[in-house]
């Protein structure tokens, strides 16, 4: 992310695009939620430069999203496995599957998301745990919350 | 986005984040989101450079994201609304936001979902609209649909 004032910093939505901090990071996490999860793997089938590849697995290393483990000792080698933060990223990659689908799938539908036990492809939907109430501009809101400062504070009272 | 292979292009992850573009595409739609709608309010709220926050407009206008609608005639003054495709991000964003929340809020929550009649906060989750269930990686999965190409078919096997 380039630059940002006070008022994005503290927004969870600027700290979570952050800790993905470029697309390739998402295409990453998308190939891992694919299956990936060797070097390899992601270089073959994300068709990225090795030395940019190393460098934004380490990235999401240090940021824990991924995991490094060793599986071979001679020749030394690591496999990458998404932790539990970036299991959390999953709902992410599905709202922006269905964004896709929904709207630029002029050729059809190449991905989708099913059900495993029945086949059937699911729709999902974004629904209020609490209250089990789908989540739409009328009925929900966006607001700050107990930690924001004045700034966000006054940004979010004008909706 | 930077270079991808054509299974990318073909995934609707791709194909979304081909329409966001950059980080401050995203920004801008969650200003958008938050209430802003004319150019000196995203200035103000993004802090972003008057030349990079007309190319991100125009962008997002090109790309059916955004409507830009003329409000004054003289001088010629425009606001931004979000359009139909606009508005179906915001799953996208919310998702985010819960991501952020979840793990990268250590100083508190600063910016929280509501219910607008309860005022109660939310806890949005993607439950499949067909079924009811809540959607996880044990009874879902990703695969290939009717329009993928082989490459694409071959890569979602592997799960």
């Amino acid at each position: 992310m380039q630059k940002a004032n006070l008022a994005n910093l503290q927004c969870p939505i600027a700290q979570s695009l952050e800790r993905v901090g470029e697309w390739w990071n998402i295409l990453i996490l998308r190939e891992a939620f694919y299956g990936s999860s060797r070097f390899d793997e992601f270089q073959k089938e994300l068709g990225i430069a090795p030395n940019m590849l190393t460098k934004r697995l380490n990235d999401l290393v240090l940021k824990g999203i991924l995991d490094r483990i060793q599986y071979c000792e001679k020749p030394p080698r690591y496999e990458y496995k998404l932790t539990k933060v970036g299991e959390d990223f999953r709902p992410v990659l599905l709202a922006f599957l269905n964004w896709g689908n929904k709207h630029f799938a002029a050729d059809g539908i190449a991905v989708k998301l099913i059900d495993r036990e029945t086949g059937k492809t699911s729709r999902p939907i974004l629904i209020d745990s609490v209250t089990g109430k789908p989540i739409s501009a009328k009925s929900h809101a966006i607001v700050s919350g107990p930690a924001a400062n004045e700034e966000l504070r006054k940004k979010l009272k004008r909706d």
